[in-house]
This record gives C-alpha cells, structure tokens and sequence, in this order.
C-alpha cells in the first residue's frame, strides 16, 4: 500500500535495520525500542492485521518467529522475549499493516504486566457456550 | 507433564471452560481473566515455551489462532485483542507449558501500554550486525 510506512520499509523506500529477510517475510528492529533488540516481523504481503493474513504466511511467519527470536534475545544478554502483536486501535495497534513484536526482557526492565484479580471465580459457562456455538 | 497444570486441564483432570479443542491443540477461558474473554491457547504436547514447540504445531496453533480470536473478541463485543506469548519469568511467563494468550480489548480498558521514548534514534547497525550474523 503506497501510504504504508511498513510496506516503504520493505520495499527499500525506507531506511531500517534489517535483521531478516526472505520471500515471504521481514523482520527489522523497532527504532523506538521498548527494550535493546526489540524487533518487528511482518508479512511482505500488505494486511491489515492477523486476521487477514494469509494462512501459509502466518505459519511461515510463526516459524520464523520461533527461528529468530532466541536469537535476537540471546543476542541483548537474555532468554527471555514477548511475541506479541496488537490487533485493532483498542489492542494498541498504530501501524495499520500486520506486525508481530518481538520484545527481549530482563528482569530488571521493570514493565509490569497487566492486573489480574488473584480470585475471580466468575462462572463463564455462558460466555464459553456463546463462543464455541459461534465456531460450530 | 505429572505436574504441569495445564497438561492436567488437557487431559481434563482439571474442569476448564473449554473454547476449542483438535488433535493437537487445546484453548480455554482464563479463569483470572485480564479482560472478558481471555483465552489461553496451548498445543497439546508439553513443551516449555514456544522456542521448543514443534514447527508444525506451532503454524498450526497460529492457524487455530487466526480462526478463533477474531470469533473470542466479537462475542465479547469487540474487534481488537492482542495475541500474546511470554517467554521465560523475566517476560512473565508463569506456567512452563507453551501458552499464547488471546485478550479481547476495548478502548475504556484502561490498559496502558509500555513507555516508548519518542526520539530515540540511537545507531543499531552494531547490533543488527551482530544479530544478523548469528543468523547465517
């Protein structure tokens, strides 16, 4: 897409650090880095997000993602990584072109993970009805 | 696993509200929930975390993945979710069995994502160096 910053970068239109390439993906570091090594893996293939992403480059991009981000973690002096993606504005998604992180962490990195109550025993049978009717 | 706690949920000695179950993979509602909906997606055959799941499984999960979140996050009102895996303890990983998270999110979530500097443009080309050569 022409006004894709994402599809500039891989494209060559735009500078980056590039840490991977092949037909199929592209993986570069994040220049505002939550952490050393923080990378972007994308899809060459222009998509929103995940959820139109092509199936065959979604698993090819999971196994690279599994190649690559032990590498890059090992890489900054940890084991640790998130590999996340954000999926639609209220995920926290702001470029609008499929993207996976991947975030190497240290213990003393000092990011907090989101709250979760310690005893919530809500019962989610209807909730967990309602979806697995809806995947039938 | 004797002693994993999830593998005791696949195998059902542990109650789940189960979303989604096939051959080799296995997603239930989270029962400490980061928001309503909150699935815990993991493959059947225990491995630590994603850097040891098998290739095959593992692009299988994400095709599950594809197919399942976006129908999560809609029955719960809402496009947008993050699709998440925390590698190791410094990333906040806390069960040792293979596990991505799918977290509807909603604007008014309040959730707040990890600081980024705005300007950092520090030179990354010794470190993409270095992680590119130990990709070769």
């Amino acid at each position: 897409m022409d006004d894709c910053i994402f599809c500039k970068v891989i494209k060559g239109e735009m500078p980056s650090y590039k840490v991977y390439e092949d037909d199929y993906v592209f993986a570069f570091l994040d220049i505002h880095p939550i952490n050393p090594g923080h990378t972007i893996l994308v899809p060459k293939t222009h998509t929103t997000d995940m959820r139109e992403m092509d199936g065959e480059i979604a698993q090819h991009l999971m196994s690279v993602a599994q190649k690559i981000a032990p590498i890059i973690a090992k890489q900054v002096g940890t084991e640790a990584f998130n590999f996340t993606s954000n999926i639609g504005r209220a995920a926290g998604q702001v470029i609008f072109h499929t993207h996976f992180h991947i975030i190497p962490r240290f213990s003393t990195d000092g990011y907090e993970h989101w709250h979760r109550d310690g005893d919530v025993h809500e019962d989610l049978t209807e909730l967990v009805e309602k979806i697995r009717e809806s995947l039938e």
